[in-house]
């Protein structure tokens, strides 16, 4: 496609044709050998972020962004393995309790994960804040440890899907990260790459999601299943609840104490069932287990304390030692303001306000503070009696002025006499 | 405005908000002094030319550009100096024979043109094929020629509305062309830098026009009108006929020829009709005339041979002989296939053919071949007889096939056994 003309092609995007897939192909291969300049590039994603995209233009998109770099084809390599990709909330450690529960059962994980940027927390922040853990990982590292302790969370490598570290760089700067195809394309394409046996996808809703409303955190659910057809890759999602914080923690060394709490049965319920549901989907699509029997084989697994076990197991592959985690310098406690029910907590600005104590990053570049984070003790609809503490806000290297960040907390806290509606953890499971 | 975020006036723009004032002046600012590089201001072309903008948008846009570099004020130099435009067609010969006409008529025009793109000739390319005409005039020289002639035409100066050559260049590779602001603020910038008292403007409609579509046509012209105001510059528009070639020559050196025909009272009376129907509007504007003392005026110049006069005087004054034009090396004729009348003539094609023969340019760095161009004995709406020379394809330099000349100028020309509709040369006029 020598003669292809980028002018025309931007052209018809901007009068909302759809692209064919050779086209695109040859769009993506053009941008990541850098034989065409940014500013096309650019002008291209804000008309597909205003026009959207086809399904069919956006399964080309992914697959052309895949196919920019290395694939690993794990499916070729193992039996079964599974991965899972979280489209991001506020004391979200799902990932880590899943991957050593599902490996318990006998079922392999194998996952290459993210850091946090904004208000989402990102797995690999999490698991670095454990002294010693080694995230990023070679192939031959990843596969070991997958043989050695049943599951792996590795940062994704330089090779797999250039075009989508290009291609998000350029969305960053140019109002272009909103975008249903966009969006889709950068998940799946790196997901796709890794090419693993099964996929669950844990697309969450509500005030601490990246898509808030529910029919747009469903919109991206079935659009990132979309572009899996015929890839390979057996994709099933759930729709879960981040209209408040998950569990208690929200940081980094406070979640790798949660995870462990949750993995010895002790931990918050709600994380408990929400991994729960995923990993039952996992075992599910394995072809071993029915639904019944998956909830008994993850119910054992925690039981028993295989789990746990297998957790520490997989830690230790990784390099990590959970026994010495960062501790905060001090702790402020926030009181509850007047008795009633807690009826809503803004997740959103919950997140922004443990990426401001430095537990996430406002910009790529920005260090991350392990020890810092904030406690939930109590959450949305839970009764409080005045002066009760609700939370505990952790502070990490930096002193900070107590008073003024119990004030933000409760800005953004609602308390009400009667209880909320209860909303489920899990609203929908889609494949 | 040092913290302005250029990603979120994207984001912004991207959702179809509108954008304040100051920040659309100092997104151009930053642009024209390359401190926000190519691939945000091409985003934000494209989020423009989808999702358009509200009129005061454009009117702010037009300001920045035209402050984006030197400002004529013609205005202030002069009593009253006209400036004209057109959106350019096939034959469009109107602003050659209107400026010396008018000056004719003891009123000034003082117009800065463009080279000729696609397939819509310019009229510097025209003048340009007049042996020594200069065309590029210092302000010095400009003033000079308006004292000595009354009139003259020359090529923009680097100085004038420099954000417009920057954004233009970036339009034409990323497909944000097509785009009634951004149409509106290219034209109107240049014209309201050079600032002159008045403003016609000349907006073609039809199939050799840059806007086939009445509608789109008239939003055009509302468009520009409304950008200027404000400014100082008075303007009103005329939309006029371009379903067909204007006059009998199409090309450069032929164009020459025509004007100085019509001038004599001698030319074709489609492009006395709509030079004279912008003259009246321009002696209109300058308050010395009413519509009838106008056209009387014009009258009286054209049959005392003062306006053709004053031709010869102003092309002298630009240093051109037209008495020594380039030849046509060979003239090919095209005889009506049937009898019957001619229906239609696709004027985009009959344009793109004139190019293709060397009288226009596909691109920017292409050269013109000023001998070259095509002669319409016959137009839409004439009869002819079988055999009859309908017109005669002039070749330059280049030596041309000419069986398949006649069969490409036949593919464009529609005969009926009934006479078409009669559409009128001057559709509308806006104030």
């Amino acid at each position: 496609m020598a003669e292809l003309s980028v002018y025309e092609v931007l052209n018809r995007k901007r009068r909302r044709e759809a692209l064919e897939p050779a086209i695109i192909e040859e769009i993506i291969k053009r941008y990541t050998a850098g034989t065409m300049p940014d500013y096309q590039m650019s002008a291209l994603l804000m008309a597909i972020a205003i026009n959207g995209m086809t399904g069919e233009e956006t399964a080309a998109l992914t697959q052309a962004m895949l196919r920019s770099g290395e694939e690993w084809a794990l499916r070729d390599h193992y039996d079964f393995i599974a991965d899972k990709h979280s489209t991001g909330g506020v004391g979200d450690k799902v990932s880590l309790v899943l991957s050593p529960w599902v490996a318990a059962c006998g079922v392999k994980i194998g996952m290459l994960s993210g850091r946090g940027l904004g208000h989402t927390g990102g797995t690999l922040d999490k698991l670095e804040a454990i002294p010693g853990f080694k995230a990023r990982l070679s192939r031959k590292e990843f596969d070991k440890c997958v043989a050695d302790a049943g599951c792996v969370i590795s940062t994704s490598t330089e090779g797999v899907a250039p075009a989508d570290k290009k291609i998000y760089a350029l969305r960053d700067v140019t109002g272009t990260v909103e975008s249903l195809p966009l969006i889709t394309a950068s998940i799946m394409s790196k997901k796709l790459a890794m090419g693993a046996s099964a996929l669950i996808l844990d697309v969450k809703t509500g005030s601490g999601a990246f898509m808030r409303k529910y029919e747009d955190s469903k919109a991206l659910a079935k659009s990132l299943i979309a572009a899996a057809k015929g890839s390979g890759t057996k994709v099933e999602a759930l729709i879960t609840d981040m209209d408040r914080p998950l569990g208690v923690a929200a940081g980094n060394a406070n979640e790798i104490v949660e995870t462990l709490d949750v993995l010895r049965g002790k931990g918050p319920k709600d994380v408990e069932e929400v991994t729960r549901a995923q990993g039952v989907r996992i075992l599910m699509m394995s072809g071993r287990f029915d639904e019944k029997s998956a909830t008994k084989a993850l119910d054992d697994a925690l039981q028993s304390g295989r789990a746990y076990k297998q957790a520490e197991k997989w830690i230790a592959a990784q390099g990590g030692d959970p026994t010495h985690l960062p501790q905060p310098r001090e702790t402020i406690e926030v009181k509850a303001p007047r008795s009633g029910f807690i009826t809503a907590i803004d997740t959103y600005q919950a997140g922004m306000l443990t990426v401001d104590l430095g537990a996430g990053r406002k910009k790529a570049e920005d260090a991350i503070d392990y020890a810092a984070g904030v406690i939930f003790d109590r959450n949305v609809g839970d009764q409080v009696r005045s002066g009760d503490t609700i939370a505990r806000i952790q502070l990490g290297a930096t002193k900070r002025d107590a008073n003024e960040l119990r004030q933000r907390f409760l800005s953004f806290v609602q308390f009400g006499d009667t209880a909320p509606a209860k909303r489920p953890l899990i609203h929908e499971h889609l494949t």
